[in-house]
């Protein structure tokens, strides 16, 4: 199963491109090409190009929840933007923050173009995003747009609490969840909830379709956390052992600290060690990804999200959700455990 | 004359505040303490102190075009706070962009936290903008909101030709005044079509409004350029020189390289070459202050931002503008171009 095979994100991803360019055009030439950079329209001098773009899961989320909700996905096609707009922002500004140098196989764009633009093409996303709802004729509209901007603070949150944890080695598992929610399930939530709202659902389906984004989200993060260390880059498109070098506290390596017995201690003191993590070889890095997997932080986080996409698919239950956007939505939550990329 | 003196300001300070300290409390507590202590409102550990917060100078402008246009100015409260948040996240992002390493007498947000807290912390003000204008109840606030959201996509293009001039030597006089238009005058401009908007302003206000508050922001950047060079630092809370040193392409610089005869030619050589004005030392850099002033640059400034003021007060000519709102306007006029800092 690929998303490619759903009909509702088929269907929807070149209206959804379309809206998105025409916004990112309302950017200065300088910026709209930074931005169309980042979104693989083209390549730093330009010219049109068709790269990865991302998976366009969010967006795709939002279609899906609108037409759960019983209503013509068409209609939440700004609040798809809006979300794709908001992550996109907060990729460009993350990349900067974490000094991440590939993304989706290609420089990010603090390393082609500096600091400066990069901090202002992630401001000009995340400005994008409300124009794009205030632009948008539906009553639910502002709705919509409460929902994102709430989402937006938790993201900022998580990516603080993200930061901050590289350089703290007493993170409990419980304040790493808190911050996978913030920096990846609150977004995936509030896509859902934008889809919801804007397809007019009634609380009870707006409820269950949040409650399976967030889940979905956590499971996403921590599909990711797996595959920032055993994913091949090759497919992944970025560098592996990256969280590894910025010791970073992803769920794999919290759970193994904090009940990974002899293996998880060890993992703790090479994370501990100042500045050790940043100067290793990837030979050394090898060796944390095997105190993991011995630690049983792999094993844990697979069954971890195993276990919350079952929960995500149990929020959908009995609310009444067609068949059609149905089979999707658990076509999508089987899509993000099994990728690979 | 000094802004505490006029009524609506004077009135509106407080309430502003605690808008604005309601909206910051949303954020979580380490980027709340940030902002805060970007407000002014504590030290850089949290402790509570009431330091310089800046000068209030767009809230002020917002409340009383909501005035100027018939309404109670506190029916503008959340355009207030928004138009502040948004020049506020403004300037964290370009402080950083810019590597200014002091604002209002105080170390800068990136140069006490680091990059990552400077990005996270502009970024929940931008967001934070468009969350009190969604909270706000007035039948103009996604109106509101769109001015604010077009005024920030110009900041943006503003600040990108700001860092690019500095690595060019052939700005254009045109050139830059469309950057000091998209830098400040945008936001200035919004934020009287801000309080005309929520003050239920008739086209011909609105209209009047807007062209007040452009003029009014190109004639204090003027007056932000010449205080850069001439300004006392323990006044403006700024080292001097800065612009110069990072061979920003200024209004009184670039008309004095276009139009200043030998000096302006002596001045635009000095910022060409590669890394001069960077090691440069204060000595030198006052040296291309006198060039600037010989070229007949800073004459020329002061006469334009008066001229600009002039046209900003012809501009509320004949539009019915209560007498208390208008006089108030006026001194706020006057007020901006004859300050220090």
């Amino acid at each position: 199963m690929t998303l490619a095979g759903l009909p509702t994100l088929e269907h929807g991803r070149e209206q959804i491109r379309k809206i998105l360019r025409e916004m990112v055009d309302r950017l200065d030439p300088t910026i709209r090409r930074v931005v169309s950079y980042h979104f693989g329209w083209c390549d730093e001098r330009g010219a049109v190009l068709d790269a990865d773009g991302g998976k366009a899961v969010r967006p795709g989320l939002v279609l899906l929840c609108a037409e759960a909700s019983g209503a013509d996905p068409r209609e939440a096609l700004p609040g798809a933007v809006a979300v794709e707009l908001v992550h996109n922002f907060s990729l460009v500004h993350d990349d900067l923050m974490d000094r991440d140098v590939r993304r989706r196989h290609r420089p990010t764009v603090w390393a082609l173009w500096g600091d400066a633009v990069a901090v202002l093409a992630g401001d000009a996303m995340l400005s994008l995003a409300h124009e794009v709802l205030l632009g948008c004729e539906s009553p639910h509209a502002a709705a919509a747009q409460s929902v994102i901007a709430v989402a937006t603070r938790e993201l900022i949150r998580g990516q603080a609490a993200d930061t901050a944890f590289e350089n703290r080695n007493d993170v409990s598992l419980d304040e790493c969840l808190a911050m996978a929610w913030d920096k990846t399930a609150a977004l995936m939530a509030a896509s859902a909830v934008t889809g919801a709202v804007l397809g007019g659902a009634t609380p009870p389906v707006r409820d269950a379709l949040g409650a399976y984004g967030g889940h979905l989200g956590l499971a996403f993060q921590l599909v990711d956390d797996l595959l920032g260390v055993w994913g091949r880059p090759e497919v992944t498109g970025k560098p592996v052992y990256s969280d590894l070098r910025s010791a970073k506290k992803t769920l794999p390596v919290t759970w193994s600290i904090q009940n990974g017995g002899p293996a998880g201690r060890e993992l703790a003191a090479c994370l501990a060690a100042p500045g050790r993590a940043a100067t290793a070889t990837d030979d050394d890095l090898a060796v944390l990804a095997g105190l993991i997997e011995r630690a049983g932080g792999r094993a844990w986080a697979e069954q971890e999200a195993r276990r919350r996409v079952a929960l995500a698919l149990d929020a959908l239950a009995g609310v009444g959700i067609p068949s059609a956007p149905a089979f999707q939505l658990q076509a999508l939550a089987h899509y993000l455990v099994d990728r690979e990329a």
